[in-house]
Formats: C-alpha cells, sequence, structure tokens
C-alpha cells in the first residue's frame, strides 16, 4: 500500500519534473538548520521557482495530508527547517529574482529565496539599502517568516517593520497578496504582519515588498573597551535614554571579545567588555552623534574608544561582529553551540546579563556574550561539550536564561523565532488563552496541519 | 415577547447599575462618529470601566447575539460608532487610567479611553511625548482600532509602530493580553496587529502598551508658499527622497490655505499651495534640516520661507492645520463634509493629487486638499451641497479620487479606516481571496458576528 506522501511526490512530479528530487544528499541537506536539533530527513526536496508552484505542492500535500516545511538557506537556529514529521521540504532558493525596484519610492518587490547580501548587492548603484541584516545571509523569505532582525535593527527596525506587503501561498494552495506599496493603509486586517513571523505554520511566503533605505551621507564605526560587563551595559542605557540615533550599538562580554580577536584578527584590541557603535546621517549629525556617544561612555570609564571611518576598517569591525557566532564554535572546537535570544525592557538589561553571566559561571560551561543591546536582546552562545550529558547543561542554563528575561518582563525570543527549542516557553510569557488564539488561526488558515507541523506549538 | 437585547441589557445592568443607560440622550450622541453616514442608536450604552467589564458585556452579548459596537471619543470619519444594527454601545470614555509609565524604557500602559493630548499632557514632565495625533483628540483605544496616524507619521510611524502590546476583550467574553514591553520579539503570532486595525470587528481593545519617544532637544516650524500646486508636490517628492527626515510636512491646496486663513487668522500667509514643515533633533541637526528642506524648495519656486521657532508660534501654526477640517466646513456653511483619504506611492503623488484637482472642478463642488504628503496620504474634505442630491455628487467625486489611487497602486484609506463608507473599494484593493481570508479570521475569532457588524465587510 502506498503512503499518503508517494502520491504527492507522484503528483508533484508530473509538473515538476527533476526539480522534485528524493535524492539522498539533498534530503540530508534539508533535515536540519544551524542548530543541535535532531536532523530528519523530508521524503522529497521540491525545488519551487513560482508562487504558482508553491500552490500547486501546496494543494497536493493539502490533500493527502503530507507536511510542508518551506526552506531558504537552512540558516535558521531554531530548527524551523527540520522536517519533523518528513513530508516535503519546499525548497525556495531558486525564487531569486529581484522583480522590481522603485527607487524613487524607495521599496522594492523580491522572491522569497533572495537573500539581504545578494539584495543589497543589486540595490547599491541606486544609492539605497536594505537595512535588516541577522548576520547569516538569510533568505528574504526566511528572514519574513522567523521575524528576523540584527544589527541595525535599533535604528532601522527588524523585517517587521521593512515589509509592505507579501504574496502568501495557503495550505490549500490559493495564493494570496497581501499589503501593497503605500508606507501606511488603514483598509482591513493586516494580514501582512500575521504572516510574518508564523515560521510557515499559516502559509508560505513567496514574494515581499520591501522598504528601503537611502544609503546615509556619512557613517562611521567605533569600538570602545571597558572594565567591567555593567559599566558597558549602563553605557548603553544612557546612549539609548539620550535619544542618540545610533544604527547599531553592540556588545560583547570579555569572553566573546577573547574569540573575536582570535578570530576576526583584532589588532588593538583586548579581552575586555567592548561596546561596537556605527552612526548614520550627514556628515554633521554622524560627528555631533558620535561626540556624545563617546562622552556618556567615557563617563562609565570607556577606554581606547576608537574610529572607524574608513569603509573597509568599518567593514572589518563589523565582519568581526558577524563571524562572532563562528568566533566561538573556534574556542572549542569539538562542541556544538545552542545560542540563547532573550530580550528584555532596556531598563532591565544590565540585571538580565550580569545574571546571565552568574548563571553561566555556576553552570561550568563556556559561554560567550553577545547582542543587540540597543534592542535589549543578547545572545550567549552555550559551547556544548562532546560529553553524554552536554545537551542536558547547556539547555538548563538556556532555560535559566530565558526564565529570568520573562521575570522581567522579556521575551524567550528577540530574533530567532520558536521553532522548536522555544515551544515550551510559549505559555509562560503569551499565557494560555493568547495561546489558544493563535491556534485558532492556526486551524483556521491550515485546517489539516499540514503547514510545518511541530513548530511554534507543542503538540 | 421580550428581544434578546432586552435579555442582554437585564444582564448587564444587573453588574453595572446605572453605567448601562436606555437614556435617548446618551443613546443619540452614540448613534454617529463625525461623518456624514446616518446615524442610528444602539438599544443601550455600557459605561464600562475595566477590562473584565468589557468581557463580561461582550461574553452575554454572545450569548444573545447581540451586536456591540466600541465607542471611545466619537472622533471617527467613517462610521465606526454608528451601531448600524442596533445592540449596545459600550463606551470605553470612563477608562481614563495611565496604568504606568515606564520612563527609562520610553514606554507607557494605558487604559482605551486615554486620549493622546491627555497622555501627553501626563508625560510632558518627564521629558517624553507620545507622537501619533490625528488631530482629533482621539482615544487611543480608538486610533488603535483604526490604525490612526497623522501628521507626525513620516518621522514616527503611525499607531502601529508605536503599539507594543494590548489587551483585548473577545466576542465570546475572554480578556487577552498580547505582546509585550520588549522593543521586538520573535515568538508567536503577531495578534497584535491583527487587532490594531480591525475596527471593532475582531476584539475590543480595552488597554494599550505603548512605545514613548524623548521630547526633541529642538524643533523648528516653517511654511512655504509656492504658485502651483505642482511645485509644491514636487517639493515633497525631492525633501523625501533627500532623506531628510522630517517631522511633519503638509500639503495645504490654494482653497484649504485661504479657508485656513480664514478660520484661523494666519497673518501673512496668501491663499496659495502651501507647504507646513516641521523638524526635530538637536540644535545643529534642525539647522541643518531646515536649510536642505529650504534649498530644496526653493529650486521649486518657494516664496516666503518662514520661521516659526518658538513654541507659541508652532502651535498657532499646527492649531491651523488640525483645525483645517472645521476651517473647510466654515467656508459653506450649512455644508457637511466628507474626508477622502486616499494613499499613494510618493513618486505618483502628484498625478494623484493634480488628477483629484481635476476631478474637483469637474464635479462642481468646493473640496479643499490638505495632506499627510511625505507619506502619500492626502484628504480632500468634500463639501455637501444642502440639496437633494448633494450626499450622491460627493460620493461620486469620492469614489473618482479612490478609484485614481488605487490604479495608481495606492489604498483607499491611510489613516481613517474602512467603517461603512469605504467597504465597496476593499475587493479591488485587496483581491476577493484575500479578503475571503480576514472573513474566515473574522468568523473564527466572532462566529456569532456580534462584533461591529456591518463595518469593514459588505454584508
Amino acid at each position: 500500500m502506498s503512503r499518503p506522501v508517494d502520491a504527492a511526490i507522484a503528483a508533484i512530479r508530473e509538473f515538476l519534473g527533476e526539480r522534485l528530487t528524493t535524492n539522498a544528499g539533498l534530503r540530508e541537506h534539508h533535515s536540519h538548520g544551524q542548530d543541535t536539533q535532531p536532523p530528519v530527513s523530508p521524503d522529497a526536496v521540491a525545488f519551487i521557482e513560482t508562487s504558482e508552484e508553491a500552490g500547486r505542492v501546496l494543494a497536493i500535500c493539502n490533500t493527502h495530508g503530507v507536511p510542508v516545511v518551506p526552506f531558504g538557506t537552512g540558516s535558521s537556529l531554531e530548527g524551523h527547517v527540520t522536517p519533523v514529521r518528513g513530508g516535503i521540504s519546499l525548497d525556495l532558493s531558486r525564487m531569486t529574482q529581484v522583480l522590481e525596484v522603485n527607487a524613487a519610492d524607495m521599496d522594492c518587490r523580491v522572491q522569497a529565496g533572495v537573500t539581504h547580501r545578494t539584495l543589497n548587492a543589486h540595490l547599491r548603484d541606486q544609492g539605497l539599502f536594505f537595512p535588516v541584516d541577522p548576520g547569516a545571509d538569510a533568505s528574504i523569505g526566511g528572514m519574513c517568516a522567523t521575524r528576523a532582525s540584527g544589527t541595525n535593527a535599533v535604528r532601522y527596525g527588524t523585517i517587521r517593520e521593512n515589509v509592505l506587503g507579501l504574496t502568501v501561498a495557503l495550505a490549500d494552495g490559493r495564493v494570496i497578496r497581501t499589503g501593497g506599496r503605500v508606507r501606511k493603509s488603514a483598509t482591513g486586517y493586516d494580514l501582512t504582519h500575521l504572516f510574518v513571523g508564523s515560521e510557515g505554520t499559516l502559509g508560505v511566503i513567496t514574494e515581499i515588498q520591501l522598504r528601503l533605505h537611502g544609503i546615509p551621507e556619512a557613517a562611521s564605526a567605533a569600538i570602545c573597551q571597558f572594565e567591567t560587563l555593567g559599566d558597558a551595559v549602563e553605557t548603553v542605557i544612557a546612549v539609548m535614554q539620550a535619544g542618540i540615533p545610533v544604527a547599531r550599538i553592540e556588545l560583547l562580554d570579555d569572553v566573546q571579545m577573547g574569540a573575536c580577536i582570535a578570530y576576526s584578527k583584532l589588532e588593538d584590541a583586548l579581552p575586555l567588555p567592548t561596546l561596537f557603535f556605527e552612526f548614520h546621517g550627514t556628515e554633521a549629525s554622524v560627528a555631533e552623534q558620535a561626540t556624545s556617544a563617546e562622552e556618556i561612555a567615557g563617563s562609565f570609564g570607556a577606554r581606547g574608544f576608537r574610529w572607524a571611518t574608513g569603509q573597509e576598517e568599518r567593514n572589518k569591525l563589523w565582519r568581526a561582529r558577524h563571524d562572532a557566532y563562528w568566533a566561538c564554535l573556534a574556542l572549542k572546537p569539538g562542541h556544538k553551540g545552542i545560542a540563547t535570544d532573550a530580550i528584555v525592557p532596556i531598563s532591565r538589561l544590565a540585571e538580565a546579563i550580569l545574571g546571565a553571566q552568574d548563571d553561566i559561571a555556576a553552570s561550568g560551561l563556556t559561554a560567550p556574550i553577545v547582542g543587540h543591546v540597543g534592542d535589549g536582546n543578547f545572545h550567549t552562545v552555550i559551547l556544548v561539550p562532546p560529553e553524554p550529558d552536554g545537551i542536558a547543561r547547556a539547555w538548563e542554563l538556556d532555560k535559566k536564561i530565558v526564565a529570568r528575561a520573562l521575570a522581567l518582563g522579556g521575551s524567550c525570543s528577540g530574533e530567532h523565532g520558536v521553532g522548536i527549542g522555544k515551544r515550551e516557553f510559549l505559555e509562560v510569557e503569551h499565557g494560555a488563552e493568547t495561546l489558544a488564539v493563535m491556534r485558532s488561526v492556526k486551524t483556521t488558515l491550515d485546517p489539516r496541519g499540514i503547514l510545518n507541523p511541530g513548530k511554534i506549538f507543542l503538540n
């Protein structure tokens, strides 16, 4: 007796041909993201090229009750792309067209497989850029699905604030457009933001209308170092409260800074708690912002305030920051990393980060701290010892850090999403009734439960 | 035989006592907003004071199948508060507590009946302000429900970008909290933004967690006038494309300016197409922004660029702008006003506004144009002659202006909402399938259809 998935595969192959594959290597590639969740291979991988093809695959899978798990670049840190119940991995990485750029309106429309670096390369000669940068060269579709952000969010917002509209393929195969091109609209339910952050559980995002920004006339970056982590955190809080419109403000603790110095060859820096700043604006306003920030940092004992105004020097600094995760892994060869992603109101940031540091010390594990602290968001990369109880010890530490963030009025994830690993925190964070409303929306849009099952919700 | 509404009224009176009223004057007061929709009185008005009371009223009305229509200050321009099918007008105007202000985190929590001016008066001595200002002193709950914005949105965003979380009473009486206090979160569906703009049709918003902003160190306003409307519009487009972070940029056409001069005693101004600017920042950045804007305006032939840096002078200018609607009505005593609210991508703004001016001329009606042009949003206040065919002629003109905006990739409403009058445009704007998804969400959250029936959707 043939399984439902075999019938679905046969039907999909009819129109995708060789773009539907059961090749073992490709199935393995689609069995995991960049996380420590146990890999599970899909029964097949479908490489689609259009929204309409997404709809056709979904309609078939819906008929047969077969799971569909969207896959972009596989850079998820929370198991989003792992087909925990098998089925079809719907690969959008070939949907790489920039469909339109409206330079005068500072918006564009892209297919979901376009990555943010590819988009920015495409935009550069038009004086525009897309600011959301989660570090990895993730696909824009995946970034929408996980409500991603990154270093620039403190100034330019997360992907949520930079999406104007979507094309979404629904579970039953219908393809709808949400939102539009205008900057604001008061007409009807905000389906765009319902799909943003829904992690592939309500529909498959196939096209995105994005807001763009003008490349600032001037930019400068700076690095400064502190005797204590507390001083660095207090500097962040003071800078934000002073209303300085920083483009980026990133914290690295002494362990993370040591890792970055080794990995990225940052000369002249010491393994001390460190802030990276970036300022955008006109020449005059950048200078003014920088002076204000330097004064505040100085009042908290900052040393070695150094400027990087050249493009190359700035790129080196931010490359080091973006490689922080790999720098961590390089600290302990053979260890895997679990990235925590807690976020708290900024007034509670010192408490959250210093508390996390205590928890790390008590755990005996190595876990550098790095974060988008202007938003109150920080990561610890918990290095998992290759020992039988390693993963359990790492998760135990993760839970402590999350529990403190929630107790301080925060969230278990600022930007990585829920996926598999954070499902258990959702009821505490949102409450059972609110979670029940989310489930009812899920049931309405995906009555057969084929869309990325096993994510966001327990069971 | 008693009607279901009588049973509901009796049950609500049991716990609200005299705060449930069938007084004819109060029912009449709750029969309409500030629009030209035919008034319909509710069967009763319930003055609630807590979220829990909202839930109890809703649970009773849901049991009896009785409509519930939320009412804040009654400043809606699209019939939102009119109980077209009778039932209970749920008045939140007594929910006026500012529940908390977290100055360090720049957020606060308010009950839904707090108005934006009351909130700003409350915040002033803390150096903070809430930027969303739709002109009328609307309630924050009503502003959330209609996805309101106003003059500051070009810099600070609409209410959508300034809401962190909500308390919502659902149709069945459950009271849930959505969102939280953190600046961003990637955990679960964005129910907050599903309720924002849902116009009371998915739930009743009873409390709001808001983002606040620091009062800028410096602010200055300016007015400049142009020979032609086209020159004024081209100036707006050029200022936005130059990336000048204007706090406000408002356009008034010659007719509107004439009305404002008469109504608000604006000395030294002529009845010409006019731009009002406001800049926020440090002293130096405000001066720099203003110089850049003045240069651009000059290149389009602006005359009489005049500065208002004092608080009193600025207030006078913006009071005149906020009174534009009343200035229009004063132009033609005995006429009512229908406000259009079209929005287009900014590159199409000249086409949309000059086209609207042609339509107005062809209609033979008076309809001043005023708008939040930095967002591409503009209003015409169509003055309805007190004649038998007056309202029909006004709606005909309204439809032409909307149709052009939609054809230019725009939306029928930038900030007033759909209510009753714009329902017919929604299918063209969003498509039938997208509208069907909105309806399915509606049915899930309000299966008996008691929440503000007759709004957003036709039928």
